[in-house]
Protein backbone atom coordinates (compact mmCIF):
# COMPACT_ATOMS: atom_id res chain seq x y z
CA UNK A 1 0.00 0.00 0.00
CA UNK A 2 1.39 3.62 -0.82
CA UNK A 3 0.55 6.60 0.91
CA UNK A 4 -2.79 7.04 -1.11
CA UNK A 5 -3.74 3.68 0.02
CA UNK A 6 -2.99 2.02 -3.39
CA UNK A 7 -2.08 -1.42 -3.76
CA UNK A 8 1.67 -2.19 -5.11
CA UNK A 9 2.38 -3.19 -8.22
CA UNK A 10 4.61 -5.67 -6.83
CA UNK A 11 1.77 -6.97 -4.47
CA UNK A 12 -0.44 -7.72 -7.90
CA UNK A 13 2.19 -9.90 -8.88
CA UNK A 14 2.38 -11.82 -6.06
CA UNK A 15 -1.56 -11.89 -6.73
CA UNK A 16 -0.99 -13.68 -9.88
CA UNK A 17 1.50 -15.55 -8.52
CA UNK A 18 -0.72 -17.20 -5.92
CA UNK A 19 -3.30 -17.68 -8.35
CA UNK A 20 -1.33 -20.06 -10.69
CA UNK A 21 0.61 -21.60 -8.06
CA UNK A 22 -3.27 -22.39 -6.93
CA UNK A 23 -3.73 -23.29 -10.60
CA UNK A 24 -0.71 -25.43 -11.73
CA UNK A 25 -0.32 -27.11 -8.48
CA UNK A 26 -4.01 -27.50 -6.55
CA UNK A 27 -6.53 -27.80 -9.66
CA UNK A 28 -4.59 -29.50 -11.69
CA UNK A 29 -3.10 -32.24 -9.25
CA UNK A 30 -7.06 -32.61 -8.43
CA UNK A 31 -7.44 -33.46 -12.65
CA UNK A 32 -4.48 -35.21 -12.01
CA UNK A 33 -6.27 -37.49 -8.87
CA UNK A 34 -9.39 -38.45 -11.18
CA UNK A 35 -7.39 -39.23 -14.25
CA UNK A 36 -4.16 -40.44 -12.81
CA UNK A 37 -1.95 -40.94 -16.05
CA UNK A 38 0.05 -38.19 -14.81
CA UNK A 39 0.32 -38.22 -11.83
CA UNK A 40 1.83 -34.98 -10.44
CA UNK A 41 1.68 -32.45 -13.09
CA UNK A 42 3.93 -29.34 -13.40
CA UNK A 43 5.92 -31.44 -9.93
CA UNK A 44 9.31 -31.87 -12.34
CA UNK A 45 9.20 -28.05 -13.01
CA UNK A 46 8.40 -25.01 -14.27
CA UNK A 47 9.67 -21.66 -14.72
CA UNK A 48 8.05 -18.06 -15.71
CA UNK A 49 9.95 -16.88 -18.98
CA UNK A 50 7.95 -13.63 -19.47
CA UNK A 51 4.97 -11.32 -17.77
CA UNK A 52 3.52 -8.66 -19.52
CA UNK A 53 0.96 -6.72 -16.56
CA UNK A 54 -1.06 -3.97 -17.68
CA UNK A 55 -2.39 -1.82 -14.59
CA UNK A 56 -5.39 -0.42 -16.24
CA UNK A 57 -7.26 1.03 -12.88
CA UNK A 58 -6.05 1.85 -9.17
CA UNK A 59 -6.96 -0.98 -6.50
CA UNK A 60 -7.55 0.87 -2.94
CA UNK A 61 -7.09 -0.92 -0.15
CA UNK A 62 -9.95 -2.51 1.55
CA UNK A 63 -11.49 -5.69 3.26
CA UNK A 64 -13.57 -6.92 0.53
CA UNK A 65 -11.86 -9.48 -1.85
CA UNK A 66 -11.02 -9.89 -5.45
CA UNK A 67 -11.24 -12.15 -7.59
CA UNK A 68 -7.75 -13.76 -10.02
CA UNK A 69 -9.39 -15.16 -13.39
CA UNK A 70 -7.28 -17.42 -15.08
CA UNK A 71 -7.37 -19.15 -18.32
CA UNK A 72 -4.79 -20.53 -21.29
CA UNK A 73 -4.16 -18.59 -24.40
CA UNK A 74 -1.31 -20.57 -26.05
CA UNK A 75 -0.22 -23.83 -25.77
CA UNK A 76 3.06 -25.67 -27.58
CA UNK A 77 5.19 -28.35 -26.95
CA UNK A 78 7.10 -26.41 -24.81
CA UNK A 79 5.81 -23.29 -23.48
CA UNK A 80 1.92 -22.14 -22.32
CA UNK A 81 0.53 -18.65 -22.25
CA UNK A 82 -1.56 -18.02 -18.96
CA UNK A 83 -3.68 -14.85 -19.03
CA UNK A 84 -5.45 -13.78 -15.60
CA UNK A 85 -7.65 -10.79 -14.89
CA UNK A 86 -7.89 -9.44 -11.35
CA UNK A 87 -11.23 -7.81 -11.24
CA UNK A 88 -14.54 -7.58 -8.55
CA UNK A 89 -18.25 -7.29 -10.38
CA UNK A 90 -17.39 -3.61 -11.32
CA UNK A 91 -14.32 -3.56 -12.88
CA UNK A 92 -11.15 -5.11 -14.15
CA UNK A 93 -8.06 -3.99 -12.57
CA UNK A 94 -5.00 -5.72 -13.99
CA UNK A 95 -4.89 -7.17 -17.24
CA UNK A 96 -1.68 -9.61 -17.27
CA UNK A 97 0.09 -12.80 -19.54
CA UNK A 98 2.44 -14.92 -18.55
CA UNK A 99 4.88 -17.41 -20.77
CA UNK A 100 5.25 -20.62 -18.71
CA UNK A 101 7.80 -23.68 -19.63
CA UNK A 102 8.43 -26.89 -18.74
CA UNK A 103 11.59 -27.15 -17.02
CA UNK A 104 13.27 -30.30 -15.74
CA UNK A 105 14.55 -28.68 -12.52
CA UNK A 106 16.85 -31.76 -11.37
CA UNK A 107 18.38 -31.49 -14.80
CA UNK A 108 18.55 -27.59 -15.50
CA UNK A 109 17.24 -28.02 -18.87
CA UNK A 110 13.67 -27.25 -20.39
CA UNK A 111 11.42 -30.48 -20.98
CA UNK A 112 7.82 -30.93 -23.15
CA UNK A 113 4.93 -30.75 -21.52
CA UNK A 114 3.31 -34.26 -20.79
CA UNK A 115 0.15 -35.31 -21.87
CA UNK A 116 -1.21 -34.78 -18.35
CA UNK A 117 -0.07 -31.26 -18.25
CA UNK A 118 -1.29 -30.42 -21.57
CA UNK A 119 -4.67 -32.09 -20.87
CA UNK A 120 -5.53 -30.28 -18.08
CA UNK A 121 -4.20 -26.36 -19.76
CA UNK A 122 -6.62 -27.77 -22.59
CA UNK A 123 -9.51 -27.40 -20.30
CA UNK A 124 -8.54 -23.81 -19.83
CA UNK A 125 -7.47 -22.63 -23.30
CA UNK A 126 -9.55 -19.94 -24.70
CA UNK A 127 -7.89 -17.67 -27.64
CA UNK A 128 -11.54 -16.36 -29.02
CA UNK A 129 -11.46 -12.57 -29.43
CA UNK A 130 -14.45 -12.35 -26.68
CA UNK A 131 -11.96 -13.75 -23.86
CA UNK A 132 -9.94 -11.01 -22.40
CA UNK A 133 -7.07 -10.00 -23.57
CA UNK A 134 -4.32 -7.74 -22.53
CA UNK A 135 -3.61 -6.42 -25.77
CA UNK B 1 14.08 -18.63 -3.24
CA UNK B 2 13.11 -21.62 -4.18
CA UNK B 3 13.81 -25.50 -3.48
CA UNK B 4 16.65 -25.10 -6.32
CA UNK B 5 18.09 -21.89 -5.09
CA UNK B 6 16.42 -19.52 -7.82
CA UNK B 7 15.65 -15.80 -7.09
CA UNK B 8 11.82 -15.94 -7.92
CA UNK B 9 10.42 -14.15 -10.43
CA UNK B 10 8.34 -11.76 -7.73
CA UNK B 11 11.59 -10.85 -6.17
CA UNK B 12 13.36 -9.81 -9.48
CA UNK B 13 10.50 -7.30 -9.74
CA UNK B 14 11.10 -5.87 -5.99
CA UNK B 15 14.74 -4.94 -7.58
CA UNK B 16 13.77 -3.51 -10.51
CA UNK B 17 11.22 -1.18 -8.21
CA UNK B 18 14.08 -0.60 -5.82
CA UNK B 19 15.93 0.40 -8.67
CA UNK B 20 13.33 2.64 -10.43
CA UNK B 21 12.81 4.20 -6.60
CA UNK B 22 16.32 5.24 -6.10
CA UNK B 23 16.67 6.64 -10.04
CA UNK B 24 13.39 8.88 -9.89
CA UNK B 25 13.69 10.02 -6.21
CA UNK B 26 17.45 9.55 -5.39
CA UNK B 27 19.09 10.41 -8.43
CA UNK B 28 15.95 12.77 -10.09
CA UNK B 29 16.29 14.64 -7.07
CA UNK B 30 20.19 15.03 -7.16
CA UNK B 31 20.09 16.84 -10.40
CA UNK B 32 17.10 18.86 -9.27
CA UNK B 33 18.96 20.31 -6.50
CA UNK B 34 22.03 21.35 -9.15
CA UNK B 35 19.01 23.23 -11.46
CA UNK B 36 16.69 23.99 -9.24
CA UNK B 37 14.05 25.13 -11.83
CA UNK B 38 11.35 22.11 -10.45
CA UNK B 39 12.58 21.47 -7.06
CA UNK B 40 11.00 17.97 -6.20
CA UNK B 41 10.81 16.20 -9.41
CA UNK B 42 8.24 13.03 -9.34
CA UNK B 43 7.07 13.90 -5.92
CA UNK B 44 3.64 15.29 -7.47
CA UNK B 45 3.01 11.84 -7.89
CA UNK B 46 3.54 8.76 -10.98
CA UNK B 47 2.30 5.67 -11.11
CA UNK B 48 2.96 2.32 -13.51
CA UNK B 49 0.31 1.60 -16.29
CA UNK B 50 2.51 -1.40 -17.68
CA UNK B 51 5.24 -3.83 -17.15
CA UNK B 52 7.13 -5.95 -19.22
CA UNK B 53 9.89 -8.64 -17.91
CA UNK B 54 11.95 -11.33 -19.59
CA UNK B 55 13.73 -13.81 -17.53
CA UNK B 56 16.57 -14.84 -19.73
CA UNK B 57 18.64 -16.92 -17.34
CA UNK B 58 17.87 -18.66 -13.81
CA UNK B 59 19.81 -16.07 -10.98
CA UNK B 60 20.82 -18.17 -7.96
CA UNK B 61 20.91 -17.14 -4.63
CA UNK B 62 24.78 -15.95 -3.51
CA UNK B 63 26.49 -13.58 -1.74
CA UNK B 64 27.43 -11.15 -4.66
CA UNK B 65 25.38 -8.12 -5.82
CA UNK B 66 24.03 -8.06 -9.02
CA UNK B 67 23.33 -4.37 -11.10
CA UNK B 68 20.27 -3.07 -12.27
CA UNK B 69 21.01 -0.55 -15.63
CA UNK B 70 18.11 1.49 -16.03
CA UNK B 71 17.48 4.17 -18.87
CA UNK B 72 14.75 5.78 -20.71
CA UNK B 73 13.70 4.43 -24.44
CA UNK B 74 10.61 6.44 -25.08
CA UNK B 75 9.25 9.85 -24.00
CA UNK B 76 6.14 11.47 -24.13
CA UNK B 77 4.49 14.35 -22.83
CA UNK B 78 2.00 11.79 -20.47
CA UNK B 79 4.33 8.96 -19.95
CA UNK B 80 7.91 7.60 -20.65
CA UNK B 81 9.34 4.66 -20.63
CA UNK B 82 12.26 2.69 -19.04
CA UNK B 83 14.46 -0.38 -19.84
CA UNK B 84 15.91 -2.49 -17.43
CA UNK B 85 18.77 -4.84 -17.08
CA UNK B 86 19.48 -7.21 -14.24
CA UNK B 87 23.05 -8.31 -14.50
CA UNK B 88 26.43 -8.92 -13.47
CA UNK B 89 29.73 -9.03 -15.60
CA UNK B 90 29.08 -12.67 -17.24
CA UNK B 91 25.12 -12.50 -17.63
CA UNK B 92 22.23 -10.62 -18.42
CA UNK B 93 19.66 -12.00 -16.06
CA UNK B 94 16.33 -10.04 -16.48
CA UNK B 95 15.66 -7.67 -19.10
CA UNK B 96 12.60 -5.31 -18.55
CA UNK B 97 10.53 -2.18 -19.54
CA UNK B 98 8.18 -0.05 -17.32
CA UNK B 99 5.44 2.81 -18.44
CA UNK B 100 4.78 5.17 -15.94
CA UNK B 101 2.71 7.68 -16.11
CA UNK B 102 3.30 11.20 -14.48
CA UNK B 103 -0.26 10.83 -11.51
CA UNK B 104 -1.48 13.44 -9.30
CA UNK B 105 -2.43 11.37 -6.83
CA UNK B 106 -4.11 14.26 -4.84
CA UNK B 107 -6.41 15.26 -7.53
CA UNK B 108 -6.58 11.60 -9.27
CA UNK B 109 -5.99 12.04 -12.58
CA UNK B 110 -3.04 11.89 -15.00
CA UNK B 111 -0.45 14.81 -15.42
CA UNK B 112 2.31 16.27 -18.03
CA UNK B 113 5.77 15.68 -17.48
CA UNK B 114 7.04 18.77 -15.88
CA UNK B 115 9.71 20.39 -17.51
CA UNK B 116 12.58 19.38 -14.44
CA UNK B 117 11.15 15.57 -15.07
CA UNK B 118 11.45 16.04 -19.07
CA UNK B 119 14.93 17.16 -18.44
CA UNK B 120 16.41 14.69 -16.30
CA UNK B 121 14.54 11.39 -18.08
CA UNK B 122 16.20 13.09 -21.34
CA UNK B 123 19.51 12.55 -19.48
CA UNK B 124 19.34 9.29 -19.64
CA UNK B 125 17.77 8.75 -23.16
CA UNK B 126 18.70 6.03 -25.44
CA UNK B 127 16.32 4.41 -27.78
CA UNK B 128 19.17 3.25 -30.25
CA UNK B 129 19.70 -0.25 -31.78
CA UNK B 130 23.06 -0.64 -29.98
CA UNK B 131 21.21 -0.30 -26.27
CA UNK B 132 19.88 -3.58 -24.84
CA UNK B 133 16.20 -4.18 -25.70
CA UNK B 134 13.69 -6.51 -24.13
CA UNK B 135 12.45 -7.22 -27.78
CA UNK C 1 5.45 -20.94 -0.22
CA UNK C 2 8.60 -23.06 0.15
CA UNK C 3 9.08 -26.73 -1.81
CA UNK C 4 7.19 -28.38 0.30
CA UNK C 5 4.17 -26.08 0.06
CA UNK C 6 4.72 -24.00 3.80
CA UNK C 7 3.37 -20.56 3.48
CA UNK C 8 6.72 -18.70 4.23
CA UNK C 9 7.35 -17.05 7.56
CA UNK C 10 7.65 -13.39 6.29
CA UNK C 11 4.41 -13.96 4.23
CA UNK C 12 2.99 -14.63 7.74
CA UNK C 13 3.99 -11.20 8.87
CA UNK C 14 2.89 -9.94 5.84
CA UNK C 15 -0.69 -11.67 6.56
CA UNK C 16 -0.22 -9.63 10.18
CA UNK C 17 0.52 -5.85 8.55
CA UNK C 18 -2.55 -6.29 6.40
CA UNK C 19 -5.08 -6.91 9.19
CA UNK C 20 -3.66 -4.03 11.31
CA UNK C 21 -3.93 -1.58 8.45
CA UNK C 22 -7.49 -2.86 7.74
CA UNK C 23 -8.11 -2.58 11.84
CA UNK C 24 -5.87 0.72 12.26
CA UNK C 25 -7.28 2.74 8.98
CA UNK C 26 -10.63 0.95 7.98
CA UNK C 27 -12.06 0.73 11.17
CA UNK C 28 -10.71 2.98 13.23
CA UNK C 29 -11.76 5.14 10.54
CA UNK C 30 -15.43 4.04 10.40
CA UNK C 31 -15.37 4.36 14.32
CA UNK C 32 -14.45 7.61 13.62
CA UNK C 33 -17.18 8.85 11.25
CA UNK C 34 -19.83 7.71 14.06
CA UNK C 35 -18.13 9.91 16.48
CA UNK C 36 -16.02 12.47 14.93
CA UNK C 37 -14.37 14.25 17.50
CA UNK C 38 -11.10 12.76 16.04
CA UNK C 39 -11.76 12.83 12.67
CA UNK C 40 -8.78 10.69 10.88
CA UNK C 41 -7.31 8.37 13.72
CA UNK C 42 -3.96 7.24 13.02
CA UNK C 43 -2.97 9.65 10.28
CA UNK C 44 -0.66 11.93 11.85
CA UNK C 45 1.33 8.56 11.61
CA UNK C 46 2.37 5.59 13.44
CA UNK C 47 5.50 3.17 13.60
CA UNK C 48 6.07 -0.61 14.55
CA UNK C 49 8.82 -0.58 17.33
CA UNK C 50 8.94 -4.34 18.15
CA UNK C 51 7.13 -7.42 16.65
CA UNK C 52 7.10 -11.37 18.29
CA UNK C 53 5.31 -14.48 16.47
CA UNK C 54 5.35 -17.54 17.29
CA UNK C 55 4.71 -19.98 14.30
CA UNK C 56 3.07 -23.05 16.21
CA UNK C 57 2.09 -24.75 13.04
CA UNK C 58 2.81 -25.05 9.04
CA UNK C 59 0.27 -23.28 6.96
CA UNK C 60 -0.04 -25.00 4.00
CA UNK C 61 -0.50 -23.46 0.73
CA UNK C 62 -4.20 -23.86 -0.22
CA UNK C 63 -7.51 -22.09 -1.38
CA UNK C 64 -9.68 -21.63 1.84
CA UNK C 65 -8.75 -18.62 3.63
CA UNK C 66 -7.79 -18.26 7.26
CA UNK C 67 -8.15 -15.73 9.75
CA UNK C 68 -6.56 -12.98 11.57
CA UNK C 69 -8.06 -12.14 14.89
CA UNK C 70 -6.72 -8.91 16.05
CA UNK C 71 -7.36 -7.10 19.55
CA UNK C 72 -5.45 -4.90 21.99
CA UNK C 73 -2.95 -6.32 25.04
CA UNK C 74 -1.69 -3.08 26.48
CA UNK C 75 -2.43 0.48 26.24
CA UNK C 76 -0.23 3.61 27.19
CA UNK C 77 -0.03 6.96 26.77
CA UNK C 78 2.67 6.75 23.26
CA UNK C 79 2.06 2.89 23.16
CA UNK C 80 -0.15 0.35 22.74
CA UNK C 81 0.18 -3.66 22.09
CA UNK C 82 -1.85 -5.72 19.16
CA UNK C 83 -2.13 -8.83 19.73
CA UNK C 84 -3.03 -11.41 16.61
CA UNK C 85 -3.86 -14.83 15.49
CA UNK C 86 -3.90 -16.41 12.17
CA UNK C 87 -5.97 -19.32 12.92
CA UNK C 88 -9.43 -21.64 10.96
CA UNK C 89 -11.93 -23.57 12.67
CA UNK C 90 -9.41 -25.84 13.68
CA UNK C 91 -6.30 -24.70 14.41
CA UNK C 92 -4.14 -21.56 15.39
CA UNK C 93 -1.11 -21.41 13.04
CA UNK C 94 0.59 -18.22 14.47
CA UNK C 95 0.29 -16.23 17.28
CA UNK C 96 1.69 -12.18 17.42
CA UNK C 97 2.38 -9.29 19.18
CA UNK C 98 3.47 -6.01 17.58
CA UNK C 99 4.01 -2.75 19.95
CA UNK C 100 3.00 0.42 17.70
CA UNK C 101 4.31 3.77 18.62
CA UNK C 102 2.08 6.47 17.41
CA UNK C 103 4.57 8.66 15.57
CA UNK C 104 4.93 11.99 13.75
CA UNK C 105 6.20 11.45 10.64
CA UNK C 106 6.26 14.82 9.59
CA UNK C 107 8.00 16.67 12.84
CA UNK C 108 10.13 13.39 13.22
CA UNK C 109 9.27 12.37 16.88
CA UNK C 110 6.75 10.45 19.37
CA UNK C 111 3.44 11.67 20.18
CA UNK C 112 1.06 10.73 22.72
CA UNK C 113 -2.34 8.75 21.41
CA UNK C 114 -5.14 10.96 20.56
CA UNK C 115 -8.53 10.72 22.74
CA UNK C 116 -9.92 9.06 19.72
CA UNK C 117 -7.07 6.64 18.64
CA UNK C 118 -7.33 5.76 22.77
CA UNK C 119 -11.41 5.62 22.64
CA UNK C 120 -10.98 3.20 19.38
CA UNK C 121 -8.05 1.14 20.97
CA UNK C 122 -10.12 0.59 24.18
CA UNK C 123 -13.16 -1.51 22.21
CA UNK C 124 -10.91 -3.92 21.33
CA UNK C 125 -9.29 -3.88 24.75
CA UNK C 126 -8.59 -7.61 26.55
CA UNK C 127 -5.49 -8.70 28.72
CA UNK C 128 -7.75 -11.33 30.63
CA UNK C 129 -5.94 -14.67 31.28
CA UNK C 130 -8.96 -16.13 28.96
CA UNK C 131 -7.28 -14.21 25.95
CA UNK C 132 -5.37 -15.75 23.81
CA UNK C 133 -1.26 -14.83 24.51
CA UNK C 134 1.44 -14.93 23.01
CA UNK C 135 3.70 -16.42 25.96
CA UNK D 1 9.24 2.44 1.33
CA UNK D 2 6.51 4.11 3.10
CA UNK D 3 5.37 7.42 1.90
CA UNK D 4 8.30 9.20 4.06
CA UNK D 5 10.87 7.21 2.72
CA UNK D 6 11.07 4.25 5.45
CA UNK D 7 12.23 0.74 5.17
CA UNK D 8 8.91 -1.22 5.70
CA UNK D 9 8.71 -3.51 8.96
CA UNK D 10 8.49 -6.17 6.44
CA UNK D 11 11.17 -5.23 4.64
CA UNK D 12 13.19 -5.36 7.77
CA UNK D 13 11.95 -9.42 8.43
CA UNK D 14 13.41 -10.24 4.37
CA UNK D 15 16.48 -8.55 5.04
CA UNK D 16 16.90 -10.63 8.16
CA UNK D 17 15.92 -14.06 5.97
CA UNK D 18 18.28 -13.66 3.19
CA UNK D 19 21.19 -13.24 5.86
CA UNK D 20 19.76 -16.14 7.70
CA UNK D 21 19.32 -18.16 4.31
CA UNK D 22 22.93 -17.12 3.19
CA UNK D 23 24.39 -17.89 6.84
CA UNK D 24 23.02 -21.61 6.84
CA UNK D 25 23.18 -22.33 3.11
CA UNK D 26 26.01 -21.13 2.04
CA UNK D 27 28.46 -20.59 5.10
CA UNK D 28 27.50 -23.78 6.30
CA UNK D 29 27.95 -25.38 3.20
CA UNK D 30 31.37 -24.13 2.65
CA UNK D 31 32.17 -24.98 6.48
CA UNK D 32 30.58 -28.71 5.26
CA UNK D 33 32.95 -28.72 2.40
CA UNK D 34 35.99 -28.28 4.19
CA UNK D 35 35.25 -30.55 6.71
CA UNK D 36 32.78 -33.00 5.09
CA UNK D 37 31.69 -35.09 7.84
CA UNK D 38 28.23 -33.84 7.38
CA UNK D 39 27.75 -32.91 3.90
CA UNK D 40 24.67 -31.10 3.62
CA UNK D 41 23.97 -29.43 6.91
CA UNK D 42 20.76 -27.84 7.16
CA UNK D 43 19.26 -29.62 3.47
CA UNK D 44 17.70 -31.97 5.67
CA UNK D 45 15.03 -28.53 6.63
CA UNK D 46 14.95 -26.69 9.20
CA UNK D 47 12.00 -24.38 10.30
CA UNK D 48 11.24 -21.09 11.77
CA UNK D 49 9.66 -21.30 15.46
CA UNK D 50 9.81 -17.60 16.76
CA UNK D 51 10.74 -14.18 15.97
CA UNK D 52 11.61 -11.27 17.62
CA UNK D 53 12.38 -7.83 16.18
CA UNK D 54 13.22 -4.68 17.87
CA UNK D 55 13.16 -1.68 15.21
CA UNK D 56 15.51 0.55 17.24
CA UNK D 57 15.68 3.24 14.24
CA UNK D 58 14.30 4.52 11.36
CA UNK D 59 16.56 3.26 8.28
CA UNK D 60 15.57 5.76 4.85
CA UNK D 61 15.91 4.33 1.64
CA UNK D 62 19.09 5.30 0.42
CA UNK D 63 21.70 3.82 -2.40
CA UNK D 64 24.59 2.53 0.35
CA UNK D 65 23.98 -0.61 1.66
CA UNK D 66 23.84 -2.13 5.58
CA UNK D 67 24.78 -4.63 6.89
CA UNK D 68 23.37 -7.61 8.48
CA UNK D 69 25.32 -8.77 11.48
CA UNK D 70 24.65 -12.72 12.77
CA UNK D 71 25.95 -15.35 15.31
CA UNK D 72 24.39 -17.82 17.21
CA UNK D 73 23.45 -17.14 21.20
CA UNK D 74 21.79 -20.31 22.04
CA UNK D 75 22.17 -24.01 21.23
CA UNK D 76 20.59 -27.34 22.02
CA UNK D 77 19.90 -30.30 21.12
CA UNK D 78 16.43 -29.89 18.91
CA UNK D 79 17.28 -26.01 18.65
CA UNK D 80 19.30 -22.72 18.00
CA UNK D 81 18.39 -19.03 18.80
CA UNK D 82 19.84 -17.01 16.27
CA UNK D 83 20.59 -13.21 16.94
CA UNK D 84 21.27 -10.46 14.35
CA UNK D 85 21.62 -6.46 14.21
CA UNK D 86 21.16 -4.53 10.95
CA UNK D 87 22.84 -1.71 10.79
CA UNK D 88 25.74 0.61 9.13
CA UNK D 89 29.30 2.34 10.66
CA UNK D 90 27.01 4.51 12.95
CA UNK D 91 23.61 3.03 13.39
CA UNK D 92 21.88 -0.07 14.74
CA UNK D 93 18.33 0.09 13.16
CA UNK D 94 16.91 -3.66 14.10
CA UNK D 95 18.08 -5.98 16.60
CA UNK D 96 16.24 -9.14 16.18
CA UNK D 97 16.47 -13.01 17.12
CA UNK D 98 15.52 -15.84 15.40
CA UNK D 99 14.58 -19.47 17.70
CA UNK D 100 15.29 -22.20 14.31
CA UNK D 101 14.37 -25.79 14.86
CA UNK D 102 15.85 -28.99 12.89
CA UNK D 103 12.66 -30.15 11.11
CA UNK D 104 12.31 -33.38 8.58
CA UNK D 105 10.43 -32.05 5.85
CA UNK D 106 10.33 -34.62 4.35
CA UNK D 107 8.73 -37.29 7.42
CA UNK D 108 7.25 -34.09 8.69
CA UNK D 109 8.93 -33.77 12.15
CA UNK D 110 11.16 -31.98 14.72
CA UNK D 111 14.62 -33.46 14.50
CA UNK D 112 18.17 -32.93 16.39
CA UNK D 113 20.99 -31.22 15.16
CA UNK D 114 23.32 -32.99 13.50
CA UNK D 115 27.15 -33.20 14.20
CA UNK D 116 28.50 -30.97 11.59
CA UNK D 117 25.36 -28.22 12.25
CA UNK D 118 26.34 -27.91 15.57
CA UNK D 119 29.85 -27.93 14.77
CA UNK D 120 28.98 -25.16 12.39
CA UNK D 121 27.09 -23.13 14.88
CA UNK D 122 29.16 -23.40 17.61
CA UNK D 123 31.51 -21.17 15.21
CA UNK D 124 29.73 -18.23 15.74
CA UNK D 125 28.13 -18.96 19.03
CA UNK D 126 28.55 -15.91 21.20
CA UNK D 127 26.21 -15.12 24.57
CA UNK D 128 28.54 -13.10 26.33
CA UNK D 129 27.28 -10.08 27.98
CA UNK D 130 29.71 -7.89 25.72
CA UNK D 131 28.03 -9.68 22.77
CA UNK D 132 24.52 -7.04 21.19
CA UNK D 133 21.63 -8.72 22.41
CA UNK D 134 17.98 -7.60 21.95
CA UNK D 135 17.02 -7.19 25.03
Amino acid sequence: MDAYGHVNNVVHLRYLEEARIDFMFRLAGEAADASPTDPAPFKAGCVVARHEIDYLRPLFHRYEPVTVDIWVTKLNAASATLAYEIKDAATVYVRAETVIVPYDLEKEHPRRLTPGERAFLEDYFDDSAAAPRIR
